[in-house]
């Protein structure tokens, strides 16, 4: 693990210094991370806690590091002396990795004494918002393939190192079958997948020369890409000349690879080629710019696709590159006394959820698919033995009663007291996880265009709460 | 330098062991990295060379790398053996960071035997393509908001880590100032900026209580944040209240920052009450989902704001966040004789350029504004003591004569032979490079809506290459 310490704004930096300053580093305070509504998708496949808890077990001011914070003479000696013992002791509650999530409900909650919970807003958010936004964006395009399956090939395209890996790990939660990202498949432990490029074909003096080259180093994963000259006219004749060449050494082949040109048409007729050559158990991979709008446009046209490898638009979520989820205070402790926080806005999109919360997930007992979910403060007990009315958070005249249902906290602890309980697992769990929660969805809520709006409201504990303190707000601002 | 020698496509390990198998190490092979023309700018700002060159510097298989492709069993045990001793011995010409630089113009060219070559594609695309564009957005924002400044705040929407820091490096290349990222800034020695958040006015009891606390902390750098409840209700006059209480301590307050609202109404109306108070000099800094398009808005309402912080749609490349780099083989040499290759396709926009090339930029000899550039075969030689006619890439019958002009080629040699020749420079230096490229251009080419077209035309002997393998591939297809 990279020295991540400093990987903060500059802000949170003074801001502890501040704290320092005014005796406050006693208060204990509580951040939710949380997103707000946005274009793309109604909901998120929550994703990166595991890198999250991992950057705040190895929290570290090493000694360049107060070298550095002592060069731009912004901290005082004493300030820069209690950095040495600075380590993370607080907790997090946290909805875990490949679970559907919405706005609003805090992905990570924080419970920290207030520099330590300040210092680590900006990381958090990098991570969180990064893998969270690239998981929900793998769902889309898997969920537009199915059945076919999805690989993620976005490395040349990704913003930077850490975008490939973390967000070809992040695809994987959110469906995708594995990555060509050979760094990635090491450090989580996928197999890697990718077979040759147009340079292959190049190299040698004919396409064929190229392909039987490549049938003769991988007999048994002999996938052929077809589009380096003219897929039907040359790549595909080509590639079952050299499918015939393998079949008589033996051997199965497995595929073509199309990367360019009109991928409906060419996989059409690129079947026809195959299964007239007899090779009908031959897949056809196609990569070239997909995304789920081009997905749906291929199965709208009965494209003969069995598997995608899609790069540029899922590794950067093209649309909609941030996720744009905020780090904002709930709560403070103070000699004891707990003081629930919001932000007030004249924009109600903008306002926060006061105090330390909790999510309910509310299920049908004969359905098991989710009815709503019910933002709660930390403690409250829904009792699912009687009907529940529940309100939407804005629009109070909105109810709805709900009977015949379990209830679900979407909590788990990460870290407690500065200590991993988190559980490790790998990607494939996660992935399964992410299939299981989505599986607890009506389609209605899953399509991509339109979804039905799920019902996410607020306790009336809670809403009367955060009524409370927008009265106190005004009268002091008016005072 | 973390060892990202993994990262990679698994299609570029199983093509070098394909060529090991097939006795094509010896080969040398020449290979561009450029980008095609897209819609978001007609030019680019060129990064992240220093990163790639890094990368190849520490290219290197541990026994670990080595133990993790034993295990996927794609490989022979005399090709891993033979990796022990990988390292990058090619050259690689660049045009330096900082320079404007055209589609089609190759912004790197690596020389390498062809494994070499073939392992390093991923990343190297991965790496340019990243701060390529970033260093390209944030030219845009900057020319949009000058004479104001431009901090770049990115950091918790990024994607990832990475993109963070060297999106940040690659912001100030193209003409930020600086970076709220503290990383990036200890890493690259610019000067970290920022000042509070939200919850700093949150975690005291009233809204001048924390102002007043932040200018006892930062007396001579106080900025105050001044939205969390009401800017021009609230905020504003007790910014007001806390300079007049920092002034009686004998300080100068900074300014004040606005995060939301309508940013073009609050800074003409915040200036106002800060100029009636006496405080001129003090600054308005702006930030909330700024883009280059906001910027010339707000120019356009005359807002009064002297320095924007830009995040999200900076960092992310928000219409645009990929720059879509490709790496084409152009060369390839065997036993001694060269053989220039390119990709044929249906498409013209997907054509390569062939051979081993330079690329000349022509300037008026009075305005020492650039005219065109000339992609050529390397070797070439462009005469600027008489007339020049330049010729359209594929609409061939538009020409152009050039007279007083001089010719600068834009490569410089960045690793001869394994060992790196490129010069160690700062980011500030970068920016001023960057700046410098920018000056040789007129306005018409700058422009951010509908700029003029800039002419990046063939060389002669380059245009006849090009059409004499079109030719041959025809006849090879044919056959």
């Amino acid at each position: 693990m990279r020295n991540l310490t400093l990987l903060t704004d500059f802000y949170e930096l003074t801001m502890m210094y501040g704290y320092y300053r005014h005796g406050k580093t006693d208060e204990t305070a509580t951040f939710d991370l949380f997103f707000r509504p946005f274009e793309e998708s109604n909901f998120c496949i929550a994703a990166g806690l595991e890198q999250a808890v991992e950057y705040l077990e190895s929290l570290l001011f090493d000694d360049e590091d107060i070298a550095y914070l002592r060069s731009t003479k912004a901290f005082g000696e004493d300030f820069l002396a209690a950095l040495k013992d600075f380590r993370f002791t607080g907790s997090v509650r946290a909805i875990p990795e490949g679970t559907v999530v919405f706005p609003y409900e805090p992905l990570l909650i924080v419970t920290a004494p207030i520099c330590q919970a300040q210092l680590i807003e900006a990381a958090l958010l990098n991570i969180i918002n990064h893998q969270t936004l690239i998981a929900t964006k793998a769902r889309r395009v898997c969920y537009a393939a199915a059945p076919a399956g999805v690989l993620e090939f976005g490395l040349r395209r990704a913003q930077g190192p850490d975008a490939a890996i973390y967000g070809a790990r992040a695809a994987v939660i959110g469906g995708c079958s594995s990555t060509s990202n050979v760094l990635c498949a090491q450090m989580f432990d996928l197999p890697p997948k990718g077979t040759h490029a147009h340079s292959w074909v190049m190299s040698f003096p004919t396409e064929l020369d190229a392909f039987k080259a490549y049938a003769d180093t991988y007999p048994e994963n002999c996938l052929l890409l077809v589009d380096t000259y003219d897929t039907l006219g040359s790549g595909v004749p080509n590639a079952i000349k050299a499918f015939d060449y393998l079949t008589a050494k033996g051997y199965k082949p497995v595929g073509i690879r199309l990367d360019s040109g009109d991928l409906a048409y060419l996989s059409k007729e690129a079947r026809k080629m195959l299964d007239a050559a007899g090779y009908t158990d031959a897949k056809i991979f196609a990569s070239s710019d997909i995304d789920e709008y081009v997905l749906e446009s291929l199965k709208q046209q009965e494209a003969r696709i069995d598997i995608f490898g899609v790069g540029t638009k899922l590794i950067t979520s093209n649309n909609t590159p941030s996720l744009g989820g905020v780090y904002k205070l709930s709560n403070l402790v103070e000699d004891g006394k707990a003081y629930p926080k919001m932000k007030i806005s004249d924009n109600p999109i903008k306002m926060t959820n006061p105090g330390v919360k909790t999510v309910f997930r509310l299920f049908g007992r004969d359905s098991n698919k989710a009815i709503a979910d019910v933002i709660a403060l930390k403690g409250e007990v829904i009792n699912d033995d009687k009907p529940l009315t529940i309100t939407h958070p804005v629009e109070r005249w909105k109810t709805k009663t709900i009977t015949d249902f379990y209830a679900k906290e979407l909590y788990i602890d990460a870290i407690v007291n500065g200590k991993r309980v988190l559980p490790h697992k790998d990607v494939y769990q996660l992935q399964q996880d992410c299939a299981a929660s989505l599986d607890g969805f009506w389609e209605e809520y899953k399509r991509l265009s339109n979804p039905h709006d799920y019902k996410v409201d607020l306790s009336d504990k809670l809403y009367e709460l955060k009524q409370q303190l927008i009265r106190e707000e005004r009268n002091t601002v008016a005072k």
